[in-house]
Formats: structure tokens, C-alpha cells, sequence
């Protein structure tokens, strides 16, 4: 059972760490993005892996929970808690540096603190590429971008955060550290416990440094923005594209008009591309290798396709600039979203074939229960979309007292029934606890629980997230 | 502590599984590939995951211990033992089903018996790549391939077994089925058990399904050999093929003379293909998209080589059939290795930029211990080397009895001073646990034991593989 932090406690860690470590206003660490969920805690931010060490071994001894905190950008109420008793936010904002850079290795080694968006400037000045990109990478921070196994839009190529890293750095629910920040792009030598940490949201331990996999930067870059006759369409050429650029293609997202339409009803305000706006577009990225031209890649893909039927309009980036607008658009509807607000959000994964049947049963089974928008946009190429419903133009969120969870259960049921996933990307933090238990293998909760009790047996570590909190005992 | 097979266990386990089960001559599964090691044990292998479950819920409730048992391939002993009481082998090639390919979604699902050439085949079948590719695929099994994490020649560009699997079925250490055949690229419901069970070696569980990601096939093939003038010229002209053809090199390998001596003088016989024998040599295979030739690629790889000095000489392949002489010779090197007999073998993976460094200073540490021949060779591209050292010429491995162990200390600490890793691709078996406990991080050994704890709390799966078997209580 866990004990509050207390003065006296407070004191402890006072007399462990310099006063410049305490953070005094700490409402910024205690409400996250979508404004649904509250915190409370002392916030504590260590400069080094041993203050690190020297703050989780007190709360070990002193039973106390730990939440980890990067960027604060996660969408499931990982990053705070207003249940339990009192916890230590531990931010690691002050352990921002990128300790070396490897060009010939293709490796860079960083603090867990350093902004994303840093990672992929110190890459890009090594004239590398560090490839994840996602909308908040800002403020995310380089160890909530592992602990939530992050995606984004390029994990069609370059596989998710896991897929990027070679080596971690981490301090256990003891305060001990496992120096395990190795370059080595093969390593066989026991479990892979990089993995374990990796997606385990702070509940095994805190992530303070990370040796990250960087990639040649591609030389031929192009987007294009298509229209597509329907979901199935855009599968088919998705398949189109795979045959014909192979591993060039970095991203292929869909969006639905609704989309487009939220952004010219709320902002930010986009220039459509098109004459019209379609029904169905996907917007394809390639990067490719010397010697090929993203141009013609781009306009074989648009011919095809279109002789094919499955494209119906399109528009290829002509420039720097322009392929920046089409990406404005795909990237400015989550802030679109927000504005209008959602009855129910969802992050869900799917075998890439059954998709076009997900999307019209649930917009079927939607439709019997009421009169809502649905946002249905996302990382096709992953079989990863986000799955948003909204109220009818006119009415809010207050409207549909008491259906959010019937909307929720339509949406999680089908994608269970279809072998889907229920947090492709996002995790499970506090909101989904009760999805994972209600979706997950009871074999698989078995196993989590084991794993968990068996590497933090205290459950000081992010306590509530991931799994419910041990019961008091 | 563990009980033996008994009669009376035996007869037990004859009542829960046909006899065609049970095998009866067990001789083959009880030496490995190098003949260093010898196993005892019944044989026994289920036709399907619910058998598979039975046998290990028998085992489970009398405490009897289980090597699960693929193609009998691995080189470090994990499947087989000749230590601690007599346990039950447990093998998959009863369950040898492709069970469906989805084509559309770049997906195959096998049972864990599957041999690595068959999934291949299936995947041609399809149309598609799978591209784990290694000496032993004509008999390795999935199973083993991924309890393994295997390597081979592909790591560069697809990664390791881990890298290539989506999702997993598995039977627990006490026999429940955890359901998690998912062919979803992205599921963050939890921690990464799949990884767990990946590379395990049957210590966690035993795999009986997976679901494995396919490749398009790359439309343009192409190899080539190249004498590079020393080590530091390999990795350079690797980073100059980066740059040139980006993710299109699927194989970048290093080949000391030693192995072509080898295999002048023991064979398997093969054609030189260049005037001398050069004292380093890489071979380079590329995949590439329609509209990029490979032989354009090469020969544009070879110029810019030969301009900065790296590259001395070379070949590139004309058809395909001189691409699978050029192959051959890599692929019998551990042939020819075998029937030379090495004094010891290591399978070690180091930071790319040390490499050089590291062949220096273990060839002058080894030049200083006595008179060897080394025959370093291996996956440049992933930093991985098979460092092997051999007797002089004329004489035998008994001759320089009593300084194996001084040849692997001093390579072993070594890679070890250079933050690299003892076991790259092989993994740990029974050969190297004793290397794990020495050179593994303590916070590590600890985080790799309390997982073996929690998972398989009796201890019974793989006894004695990868850490140390639980001493009697």
C-alpha cells in the first residue's frame, strides 16, 4: 500500500536534491491536452540519472508513488493522477542534452528529457534523419516518446519509437540503474528488456537516457494529396504503391471530408487542395534514393490508380512549400477536432483488410444509436486509425449526456470482434485500464500482472496507469 | 527443484497424447550441430497448441522440466541438456502448417513448427519476400528461429526474427494459452510480451503459433564482391552504399582470406571469382524498386570505391546464378570452419566504428598468447562479427588444449572494454551463461531473473538455458 508524500517526506527529498530540482507552481504538470483529467503531486525534476536514482530510491523506501512526466502530451492520462495517495511527479525536463552523436553508426545517445523535436535537429544536423514525427513533438519529451511506445506518421517505414531504439538507460523501482544504453544493432544476450520498458508507460521503471537508431536522410522527397473512391480504394492503392515504390513510401494517411469540414467550420484554416473536396483522400510521402524521382514515382501511382478507378482527382506537391500545406491539413485536424469537441475518441488498430468493413459497420451501428459526425482519419498504412464522433453540427458534447459510453462500447466491441486493437498508438494510461482489462487476453492480463509485481513489487511506479493499482493489502 | 521423467510419468503423459506422439528413437535430437554437447530426455511432440498445452500442464504439476525442440539448429546448446533431472524435449515439427497468408495485409500465420524455408516458399507463393534468411533455414524451425531471435544475412535492411514477427501464440509454463496471434503493426495494450517471449529461448513459454510480416519482393536483385583494402575501408565504402542506395542494401558481409583459405584446403570447393585472393573482401547485395538497376547501383558503388582508395578489386554478378556462387562462398565458410575445428567461437557484435580497433588489438592479444589462425568473417552492416580462432596450419585443436579459455577471455573482455555484446546473434543457450553472468550488467541479471520468476515460477521451461537453473530449495 502506498503512502502520501508529506511534509516530512517533502523534506527528505529537500535535503536529497537542490531546491532548484522542486518545481512551486505545478499547475502546469497537473491537466493534460484534451482538458479531461486532473492531477495532483509534488513535482520533482532531477539534472542528472543519479538525482534520478537517489529520488525513486527514497520513495521506495518510503512507499511512495512515482509518476513519471515528459512532454505531458499523452492522450490517456498517463502523465497524472488525482486518485491515491499523493505522488511525485518527476519530471525530466532538466536532463535535456544529447550526449553524443554516432553519424557513422547511424546512433545518437540522449538524456530521456530532450524535446523531440531536438532529436531530430541534432539528426539533421549530423545530416541524418531521426524519422519519428508526430504533431506534439514540441513538448513530447524523448522518454514519454519510448515509455509510450509513440507513433506517428512514418511508422509505415520506419516502424514505431520501438523500432528506433537500441539501448536504454534506466532507473528501476529500487533507484537502481541499468546502464543499457548500448549502440549495438544486435545484442542476444538475454531477455529483451529494452522492449519491456519500452511501451510499459513509467510502470517499470524511469527511462533517463536512450540510444536512438538515426537513418540516411532520403534524398528524393514528394508528397501527394488523391482522392480515393472509397476505404477498399484506398487500400488497393496502398498495395499500388507498395508494388511500385517498395520501401519509399513513409507515409499513407486517409481522411474523410469531415475532416476538411471541421477545419473550414473551427480552423485552423487550411486552402483545400482540390476543386472539390472528396469524400475519401489519402495523402502519400515518399522519400526516396539518388537516382529516382519522386515526381514520376508519385505520378505513376496517380495513373494507376486513376485507370484503375481508385483515384479520382489528385494533386502532387510541387515544391517545399506545398507539400508542407498538404501536410498542414492531415496535421491541423486533431487541433480541429479539439475545438469542436468529441463525444468519444478512438485510437484503434486493425488488420489492414477488414478496415473498409469496420468503417461501414460502425458507421452503421452508429447511426441506429443517434445523429452524430464521425471523424474517421488516420495511418492507413499502419491499419491505425482514430475514430472520433462527434455531435451533429449545431448541438455539443452536453447533448449526448449518458451516450459517450455506448459510442465507446459500439466502437471497442466491433474492433474486438474484428481482432483489432484498442490503443494502437496512444496506450493505456488511466482511461483505457478498464479497456485492457475488458478487451485483453485473460492469459496476456496474467502475464502483465506477473511481470508487474516481479519488477516494481512496491507498485510505486505510476501507479493506476496500465494496470489497476495493487489493492491494499 | 525438478523430478526426472519417470515410468509412471511417462505412462501418464501415454494417456494424454497418441503414440504416434512419442518418439522412440531420440538419438537424433540429442547432439547439436558443432558436437560439442550431448542431451538426454524423452521426445515427445504434439500435433497441436491444446496437446502442446496438456504436456506442458502434465509437466507443470510434477515439476518436470521441458526444452521445447525446433530444427535442432542453435549453436550455444539451448536445446538440448545433459544436466539435472532427466526432462521431456518437446518438439514442434508435428505442428508444420502454414495456417493462412493474407497477401493484401503482408501477412503469414504458421504454426511454430514451420521449417524457415517452407514460410519462405509460402511467402514466394504469395508473391512476397520473407526475408530472414541464414545457413540452417533448410531445417531451423520458426519457433526456434524466434525463440532464438535469429539473425543471418537481412538484419541490415529487415532486422532480426524479432523485427519480422507480429504476434505470437504461446503456451505458458503452466500450460495456458495466451491468444496473441494479432497481425496488427501497431497494438499498444500493454507491455511488449511478444518481445519477452522473443528471444527467450523457450525459458518463458513454448511459441506454437506465429504471425509473421511478409515483404513486397524487391523487383531489382543484384551482389557484387568487392577487395576493400582493410576493415576501416569496409565500413567506409558501407556508409559511401548507405548513401548511394539508402535502404536498398538487404546484405553488407566481411570476409577475411582466412575463409577462402579454409576453403581451398578442406572445401566445400568453390571458384574464385576474383584474380587473388584479397586479404578483406565485402559482399553487397541490393533489392531494388522498378526503375533502378542494380548493376547501375554496384558499379556506382565500386567507382566511387575505387576512386577513395577503399575498394582494390571487384566482381559484380551478371546472373543469377553467379549471384549464388558469389553467395556460396559466404554461406560454406562455416562449413569449411567446421571441418578445420576451431579452438573457440564467438559471435560477438560491437559499435560499427570500433570495429577496425577491435580486430587490430584481439588479432596482437591473441598474435602475443600463440600461434592461431582467425577467421573473422560476419554481418558488417549490423556490426556483427563471427570471430573464430583456429590451430595453425598442420596442427589440431588438441594441441593447444587447456587455451580455449584464454582465447575467449581475451576476446570476450575485449569486446567487453568496447561496449559491445558476447553474444550478437546465437544468443545464450547453455554455452554462455556463465559469459552472461560475467559480463552482463547486475541490475540487468537481476531485472532477467525476476522475470524468469515470475513467469515460470517452478522453473520447469528450458532448465539451465540462458540463467542459471534454480538451485534446490
Amino acid at each position: 500500500m502506498l503512502n502520501p508524500v508529506t511534509p516530512a517526506f517533502e523534506d527528505q527529498l529537500r535535503s536529497l536534491l537542490p531546491a532548484v530540482a522542486f518545481k512551486e507552481d505545478t499547475a502546469p504538470y497537473m491537466s493534460e491536452p484534451r482538458g479531461r483529467h486532473a492531477g495532483t503531486g509534488i513535482v520533482v525534476a532531477p539534472a542528472s540519472t543519479e538525482e534520478v536514482a537517489a529520488l525513486v530510491k527514497a520513495c521506495a523506501a518510503a512507499s511512495v508513488g512515482i509518476i513519471p512526466y515528459g512532454g505531458g502530451t499523452g492522450l490517456v492520462g498517463g502523465q497524472l493522477s488525482d486518485q491515491g495517495p499523493k505522488p511525485v511527479v518527476l519530471s525530466l525536463e532538466r536532463m535535456n542534452k544529447v550526449r553524443a552523436v554516432y553519424p557513422t553508426e547511424n546512433v545518437l545517445v540522449c538524456d530521456a528529457g530532450v524535446i523531440l523535436a531536438d532529436v531530430q535537429k541534432a539528426a539533421e544536423d549530423a545530416d541524418r534523419l531521426f524519422p519519428l514525427s508526430l504533431a506534439s513533438e514540441g513538448s513530447a519529451r524523448i522518454g514519454g516518446v519510448l515509455s509510450t511506445n509513440a507513433g506517428g506518421v512514418n511508422v509505415l517505414r520506419y516502424g514505431n519509437a520501438r523500432a528506433l531504439c537500441l539501448g536504454l538507460e534506466v532507473v528501476r523501482p529500487d533507484g537502481t540503474i541499468w546502464h543499457g544504453l548500448t549502440r549495438l544493432r544486435k545484442d542476444n544476450t538475454g531477455y529483451d528488456l529494452r522492449d519491456l520498458i519500452i511501451g510499459a508507460e513509467g510502470t517499470l521503471g524511469v527511462i533517463t537516457g536512450a540510444a536512438l537508431k538515426l537513418s540516411p536522410r532520403p534524398v528524393g522527397i514528394g508528397a501527394a494529396l488523391m482522392a480515393v473512391s472509397s476505404p477498399q480504394a484506398a487500400l488497393d492503392l496502398l498495395a499500388l504503391a507498395g508494388a511500385r515504390i517498395g520501401d519509399g513510401i513513409s507515409a499513407f494517411e486517409i481522411m474523410h471530408r469531415q475532416g476538411m469540414d471541421f477545419l473550414a467550420e473551427v480552423g485552423p484554416k487550411q486552402r483545400e487542395p482540390l476543386d472539390e473536396i472528396p469524400e475519401w483522400s489519402v495523402l502519400i510521402d515518399v522519400g526516396l534514393p539518388a537516382g529516382l524521382s519522386p515526381d514520376a514515382a508519385l505520378e505513376g501511382v496517380f495513373e494507376d490508380g486513376f485507370e484503375q478507378g481508385l483515384v479520382t482527382d489528385g494533386v502532387i506537391a510541387q515544391s517545399r512549400a506545398q507539400r508542407q500545406e498538404l501536410w498542414d491539413i492531415r496535421e491541423n485536424i486533431p487541433e480541429a477536432n479539439r475545438r469542436i469537441g468529441s463525444i468519444s475518441s478512438h485510437d484503434v488498430a486493425l488488420p489492414l483488410s477488414v478496415i473498409p468493413a469496420f468503417i461501414e459497420q460502425a458507421g452503421a451501428a452508429l447511426a441506429a444509436l443517434g445523429d452524430f459526425r464521425i471523424n474517421c482519419f488516420g495511418h492507413l498504412g499502419d491499419g491505425n486509425l482514430h475514430y472520433n464522433v462527434f455531435p451533429a453540427k449545431g448541438r455539443s458534447r452536453d447533448d449526448y449526456d449518458g451516450q459517450a459510453a455506448d459510442v465507446k462500447r459500439i466502437v471497442h466491441d466491433l474492433v474486438a470482434q474484428m481482432d483489432g486493437s484498442v490503443s494502437a498508438e496512444h496506450g493505456i494510461g488511466r482511461l483505457k485500464v478498464a479497456d485492457l482489462e475488458k478487451y485483453g487476453d485473460p492469459v496476456k492480463l496474467a502475464m502483465l500482472r506477473a511481470v508487474k509485481d516481479a519488477l516494481d513489487p512496491k507498485g510505486i511506479m505510476n501507479p493506476g496507469a496500465v494496470i489497476e493499482a495493487k489493492p491494499a493489502q
